[in-house]
């Protein structure tokens, strides 16, 4: 299961809607003959690769996977009709699929087949692996993360603005990175109108992430006024802009000349959006947000997980930046103690990553 | 050397104005015969001591010390003499003291009296543990900590002023070993105004640090309004309120009905206030002020390190406290990458400490 585990992890960000799946196949003699893992969504899953590689010597032998076969036609036909044909005997899996197509049903129609089934082994670590697709699944949001680089004393930019760069280059690699994990980035139009970000992860996934933005008005540059935005250059990465029913109609005009897809949601919210990026098969999210939105996504329940990059620097500035907006809190114990926490260094600066309690136990 | 440095550190916090000092004295024979550390300012100095322990064993031997032997009647008689008088051929120093009434001299009055005299034995270390005694004779200033307890969003209070508390119990105890190792503490007003702190050791040391109040016009409870300050109980701690010219002549009297010392500079600025702590004895001060006080330090020059506590929690809100009002910065490079920096964990919290670079070199 270690190994599965393992060759799960390689496709990590990438296999969205779709969960981590690592499988191997041992020999009736107990013989490693194949190994495979889920690539990404609408490519084979991991049994069947295993399976294809072992080919007739998986005939009496075991398969070892990290997530419960699936038994419908989605993109692919079910696996347990794989597991069966190969003449497997005994399964041993991490733990049940909880995609309601699937629930327990996948292991029901093996064991009526005949064979041995080992459920729960390392079952914490499968789900550690998968806690985004399992967020997902169990909420209909994305698992949300909040970055932000911020100084020693709390700002994100300058009174007059400058925000380039508060952290070093090291961290700046270590956020593109985080961004080739994610399926989706999301920033508000003040950080666009403010920063001009690209908001990829410079080529390292094959597939930029989607960068999203999140604007009631779509108060833009290049469509609210002149000027222009990194993000509208569609050949670097996808773009889509969500707003409310309120933007205006003209505004929405001019986003389709520039051809920028738009998305309208019932209601300009963090959670509207997650919904919507949801349905659209992301299970995880980067937000890179200004300080009022990412309020707004802390108050909603939309971050499971916060990332701050400290910087060994002082800013000040009464007018300067910070990491939140309005929270409502009237008392010190409203505000919880983040768990789960993990401190590295980026060069001279600190990256602190934390469990926000709000995260939904999958 | 190394004893001596180990000795020199003993009285860590409490030889101010004096400088640590520690001393060996080592017989003919090259045996260890005796020990000192200068334990208080007008208490014996550190070779007075180790060569009392040696006795007659002196004669002939070597005397190891972290600073060069004073020449000059202060409050104890020059060290010079007593160790001409004990028959010591052989001083080791670690460094010359940069006190004008000796620099140098001492060694000079030795080699005069026919001792070999050994410079420069673990130099670098002797002057680190001396940090801010060296920089008060380079400067004519205290060494001056910034500290600060905030939350992960860089917030010290939440919008509506409560701070109690930010960091965790362990934080809190580690602040109250700092105090004991500075000879003064300093707010402003409004810190007394909005937090009422004791700002003590809480006995960590026999005399509790000097606690200050810098208040341009001593706008203060009590003083300028009902209501009373745990800062004027001075049965735990002695306290001096600084003030401006512009002080109301009620106020003062008022303060002094309190029993409380006031201290009237020319002009109400953190200079000002550490140039007459100089010469009151301070070798280091701690400034745990609000953020215009500490703004107004840190451009005066009167911060040598930084010590940021980082409480995981988010506290958000507008108008919440930050940690520094304007510094005036136009450009991000204006902002230096604080060095040195030591990273520690303190429950939940951590702290980081950094050298701010505004600090004069000793």
């Amino acid at each position: 299961m270690g190994r599965a585990l393992q060759l799960a992890a390689l496709a990590e960000g990438r296999t969205s809607p779709n969960p981590l799946v690592g499988a191997v196949v041992l020999d009736a003699q107990g013989v490693l003959v194949g190994e495979g893992f889920h690539a990404a969504a609408g490519g084979p899953h991991a049994e069947v690769g295993a399976l294809a590689q072992a080919g007739g010597r998986a005939r009496g032998g075991t398969l070892v996977v990290t997530l419960e076969p699936c038994c419908h036609h989605g993109r692919t036909p079910p696996c347990s009709e794989a597991v069966i044909a190969a003449g497997i005997t005994r399964v041993v899996v991490a733990m049940a699929d909880p995609d309601p197509r699937v629930a327990g049903q996948g292991l029901a129609q093996l064991r009526e087949a005949g064979m041995e089934i080992v459920e729960g082994v390392r079952t914490e670590e499968a789900r550690t692996q998968n806690h985004a697709f399992l967020h997902r699944v169990a909420t209909g949001k994305p698992w949300g993360i909040l970055k932000w680089a911020m100084s020693l004393d709390g700002r994100t930019a300058l009174a007059n603005g400058a925000s380039q760069w508060i952290s070093g280059p090291e961290a700046r690699q270590w956020v593109h990175r985080l961004r080739s994990r994610v399926d989706a980035v999301i920033v508000g139009g003040g950080t666009v109108r403010a920063d001009n970000p690209l908001l990829s992860s410079r080529g390292r996934r094959p597939s930029e992430p989607l960068r999203v933005v999140l604007s009631r008005q779509l108060d833009l540059p290049g469509v609210a006024s002149a000027g222009h935005a990194q993000l509208w250059d569609q050949a670097v990465a996808p773009t889509l802009v969500a707003h409310g029913p309120e933007a205006p109609t003209e505004r929405r005009a001019a986003l389709e000349r520039l051809g920028v897809p738009r998305l309208e949601l019932e209601r300009s919210e963090p959670r509207e959006l997650l919904e919507a990026l949801a349905r659209r098969g992301c299970n995880k999210v980067l937000w890179e947000c200004g300080p009022e939105l990412a309020a707004a996504a802390l108050g909603q329940g939309c971050v499971q997980q916060v990332a701050a990059v400290v910087a060994p620097k002082l800013l000040g500035g009464r007018a300067a930046r910070t990491v939140l907006g309005d929270l409502g809190l009237e008392r010190m114990e409203q505000a919880p103690l983040l768990g789960e926490g993990r401190l590295g260094r980026l060069g001279p600066d600190l990256v602190w990553t934390l469990e926000h309690p709000t995260s939904t136990s999958p």
